[in-house]
């Protein structure tokens, strides 16, 4: 059996484990948390639906491609909550050595390409990893403020710190954020996040 | 609140439902069935890992959409278990009248891309459509011999009925199906399904 199709299938068999990993957004049936394998099915969703707000122009393909690998290093690290501080200060770090490992599971030449994909989305630094975040962000919001902010009131958080976790939408796109700003706005207005 | 914008939000919360649509296969956990949006994020991460195996050239971004897709019918017509025999005589009709209301949530423009893509899918007649048809067999056949068959057993299928729905691999793929076959043929062995 050959080599490089056998390390490409364990790469294959060792991303299911995403679907293990809970994240704390529910999904709108209300009933469960939303785990990050079926999250970056929605996102590279949302990232094809909704690429005509970017910013800047988009090469529509790599921009999906990255949001189906964002997420797989927690394979190894886990999910962080982006609310919970002590967990975020090693978070960079945690992810760096999982992407060494995760990664290095495939042949050299397609560690290489889906590594160099996941640190472009980890810098923030071209349009496609500016419009993932952007969506990466606006995803969760939605589902949040669609169970009635189920998940931001059982863990105490305020609408100045989803403010502050969402507003980087802006960087990507001032449509989607413009949209993201009114659903926080009228969340409050709600009850579904405290003011 | 611009108007087409609120239609793609809609289809992107109407899409939420496939994280509820249960699949036969299990996840390597094997505590539970797969749901159909986190085995399209999986389908779509494999299309772009194998996609050197497809036997005719490929637009990979195209097909990478394509596996998005390819199950969202279900959120209105439900998975199929592709060994029910009397589910799989009206699964076209039921899923075509799906697609008309799925797709019908979006805006002109992007409904008749998406239905395109869905039906260029559906009807197996481009590399982009015979190679995520492979991968989209690949997938619950590598889910089901590494969790030693649990499923083909509890359903009482047969290695003749994988063969039979498992062979379209070879359409996309020569390579992939003649791992598959492989894979198989092992199952028989290790008596993870029935001769």
């Amino acid at each position: 059996m050959d080599d490089r199709l056998e390390k490409q299938i364990g790469f294959a068999m060792a991303a299911d484990r995403l679907k293990g990993v809970i994240r704390r957004s529910l999904t709108l049936g209300g009933e469960r948390g939303e785990n990050s394998a079926e999250h970056s099915w929605h996102l590279a969703l949302m990232v094809m639906l909704l690429a005509e707000y970017a910013d800047e122009p988009l090469d529509e393909g790599r921009a999906i491609r990255m949001a189906l690998l964002h997420d797989l290093v927690e394979i190894e690290a886990g999910d962080t909550y982006c609310y919970d501080q002590e967990a975020c200060q090693d978070q960079a770090a945690r992810e760096r050595a999982a992407a060494e490992r995760v990664f290095g599971l495939l042949p050299p030449d397609q560690a290489a390409e889906f590594r160099a994909l996941w640190d472009e989305f980890e810098a923030h630094a071209t349009p496609e990893s500016r419009f993932v975040h952007a969506v990466d962000r606006l995803q969760p919001l939605l589902l949040n403020y669609h169970t009635q902010g189920r998940s931001w009131r059982e863990h105490g958080v305020t609408s100045g710190q989803v403010v502050e976790r969402c507003q980087v939408i802006e960087e990507g796109s001032k449509r989607l954020w413009e949209y993201g700003r009114k659903l926080i706005d009228d969340a409050v207005a709600k009850g579904y996040v405290s003011r």
